[in-house]
């Protein structure tokens, strides 16, 4: 138990690249501690970092992973330019009391012969996945090993991905993995701006026209609380307000059960989430609101 | 740590119906403790017993389990009248010294929503994948899920289903699961005909008919003892076999790595599996042989 650090105490955080010692800590540190897990795509931003102070608080030991999963890239997307910075996520991680950064390589992740996916039918080529062919059998696919590596107590992710943790939470349902999964709220900069390790790639002009996502949900939310019902009615505004925007170009605008990701033609009697994709000077960029309807 | 009992003394089987209770006495006996695990689909027999007995030799505590996969089965196969006898299945499990018989049901296994399936892709659509599509997505997906209830240290699979336990293996390595699999020789009955479940199916005549299955495969490993290195001219000579049983129907006869499940048109340089499936009376039977060939 040497490697973990009471509560709250400062120790040197570990850097770790194998995924044999990887799990060789996290088997050390099982018995009987909690391991809160933060599965990252590195170029952490407020919104991980929220994350990585609930799991501070909550568990007796915090792993990060940063591994830019090679599998949830299309062909044509941005992989090979995807921001990395492992000074300052190893920095961050380091400040915010983290005591296992965990940063595998895509050579030992998906060593030769690899051919095991993982799929949430129904529920990955909507929305995202419609214009993202494989993204989420790529996503739940590295999260499974992750969770199989690290085996953590909880892991924690962000609402803005809200698919995607809806995928990861009907998946670990289905397999009977032995992990709770923590959704935690959308992270806002200035104007609303959800943040999003992509915004590195929005200069000063589109990061103001990138305001239009939250925007036309704060519409949609407006709305709503006059009494519309129509999700038609809705997605119609909010697109009024993207097409405002010369640089904006919307992917989709969707209204969906927030557990299954069915669309909803209208709202009312619990739950919907407001999803949205839009094109800003190229760059692909999501933001999403649930709304409770009685 | 009181439901475990002490290597080799007898104590009171426990049979566990639910999901909950199974993983329960999982993470209780997981401290420090091995279990070995034999998943079956009941009806057991003696190559299931090896099994058991290995488990038994190897680990701390047994997990036996009997669950009927409705996911591997395809719609005109034999789901329905599959044997079923908790009674001689129980009996068995106890004298062999099982400590847990686990019998969930699939509406438990698969509830409503359920939609994450495993896929091992390329090896899962030859042989036997051929003739059963989607069969060796459902034995991925509910082996995953087992192993995710039970938390075994070894699981046991029979050397007869190799393209099964190939599948396994693969799936194992790619999801990093802490578990070790092991595969235990073919048990034989008279003959040399493969013990089966399905063999239950058989009347005397077929049974009798059945034999040319271990007939064929020792005319292949006599064959490549000759010296014959050419996979078709070894095929040829087993379906030459097959076909003297009039009641016999060959699905396929192939030859192939036996990690890999790759095709091999000529043998030598290391193992090879030949494996083959055959329609007796109707009844799918399966049987295969590896060969080391220098």
């Amino acid at each position: 138990m040497k490697h973990l650090p009471s509560r709250g105490k400062k120790q040197t955080m570990k850097v770790i690249r194998s995924i044999k010692a990887m799990s060789g800590f996290s088997s050390e540190a099982a018995a009987g501690r909690k391991i809160g897990f933060v599965p990252t795509m590195g170029a952490l931003h407020a919104g991980h970092v929220s994350l990585i102070r609930k799991a501070r608080r909550d568990n007796d030991a915090v792993v990060v992973s940063v591994f830019i999963n090679p599998l949830q890239f299309g062909p044509s997307e941005d992989f090979r330019r995807y921001p990395r910075d492992h000074a300052s996520d190893a920095g961050i991680c380091r400040a915010e009391g983290v005591d296992v950064l965990f940063c595998p390589s895509a050579q030992e992740m998906y060593g030769p012969g690899f051919r095991t996916f993982v799929e949430v039918k129904g529920m990955s080529d909507v929305l995202c996945g419609r214009s993202r062919p494989g993204h989420f059998r790529g996503v739940a696919t590295v999260v499974l090993k992750l969770f199989n590596i690290v085996s953590p107590r909880t892991a924690y992710f962000g609402a803005k991905d809200a698919q995607q943790a809806a995928v990861i939470k009907r998946m670990t349902a289905d397999l009977n993995l032995p992990v709770r999964i923590e959704v935690l709220p959308i992270v806002r900069g200035p104007g609303g701006i959800a943040l999003s390790s992509r915004n590195a790639y929005l200069g000063d002009n589109q990061k103001e026209q990138a305001l239009c996502l939250f925007r036309s949900l704060r519409e949609a939310a407006r709305l709503v609380e006059a009494g519309e019902r129509r999700s038609s009615r809705i997605k119609e505004s909010m697109r009024r307000i993207i097409s405002g925007c010369p640089q904006a170009e919307t992917d989709y605008i969707e209204i969906v059960d927030p557990r299954t990701m069915k669309t909803l033609k209208s709202i009312g009697g619990g739950k919907c989430l407001v999803a949205l994709a839009v094109r800003v000077g190229g760059i692909r960029l999501i933001d999403n609101v649930t709304l409770d309807v009685k």
